[in-house]
């Protein structure tokens, strides 16, 4: 089995993406290797096995990849959560203040129940604004655990610190 | 084990939308009920597990739930078409005509090389406009041998005439 630093020297560091000045963090070129994806698979099963979780949420769309993974591994449900419009049925929604304006992401109003044990997955914290909102979606039906992992956390934003003290945050990449 | 006619029965049929006159098959209900995604999770790896899969490429954003869970289990790297714009590394690309202008679809220039056989996956076959060019791009890296794979096929709307005599497709459900 390879090990994280491996891992870590796989992510492709694209400058200047999305805009001037960021150091996008690129995880496809992870994605690609097999011998990752065991790696992630077997370590975030690992790491979530004897937690109950019962619904994985996944956050669009790079939140899919590992999130499904993770649902599958654990014997879980899985959950989207995507940008508004997308999802067909009736939802619940909240929103978050980007750089310039408002975005809003949906869950799926019967996706949830209170005797759930949640993990919010997305690939990467940055800010941690979508993570926020999407912790007060899935608190807003009650459920009894939320846990939230990223593959990557980029240390120096302090996204974690907007996340609440009642979520188990966990991240395996740091930078 | 569940069975696919109890899979089919848990698929939400919502009318009108993303328009008026669709009936959308939603597949979110199925995805958050943990034995339904074992159901898909052994059957499409019994599937394809002797096909000399090196890649599953999955289709932004539903074709990553399935498609991201295909990778792990046949030992394959994982592969994301996205929306121009999307990926920060560079990209080849296809575009497809929609109902109202053009789509374009993107892929890392180093996701495939000639030596892969790939699995093309998405949730559902309607048309079959952005499957065709995922196609397309998979072919302009001279791969050996590309398989598509659908949940979900509308057979009345015959999308898969148009993906061509060469790939190998196959479908869990129709209607």
């Amino acid at each position: 089995m390879i090990t994280l630093e491996d891992v870590k020297r796989d992510i492709r560091t694209v400058p200047d993406f999305p805009q001037k000045g960021i150091m996008f963090r690129d995880l496809t070129s992870v994605f690609q290797k097999p011998e990752c994806m065991q790696y992630f698979e077997e370590t975030l099963a690992n790491e979530y096995k004897d937690k109950g979780i019962t619904k994985v949420i996944g956050i669009e769309s790079r939140g899919f990849i590992m999130g499904s993974i993770m649902a599958c591994r654990l014997n879980a449900g899985f959950v989207p959560i995507r940008k508004k419009g997308k999802l067909p049925a009736e939802t619940v929604e909240a929103s978050y203040t980007k750089e310039y304006g408002i975005d809003v992401i949906q869950m799926h109003k019967d996706a949830l129940c209170p005797d759930d044990v949640v993990l919010i997955h997305d690939d990467l914290l940055a800010t941690g604004g979508t993570m926020k909102a999407a912790i007060e979606l899935a608190k807003k039906f009650g459920v009894k655990k939320v846990y939230v992992n990223f593959l990557v956390e980029l240390d120096g934003l302090n996204g974690r610190a907007i996340l609440g003290d009642d979520v188990e945050v966990s991240s395996l990449i740091h930078y």
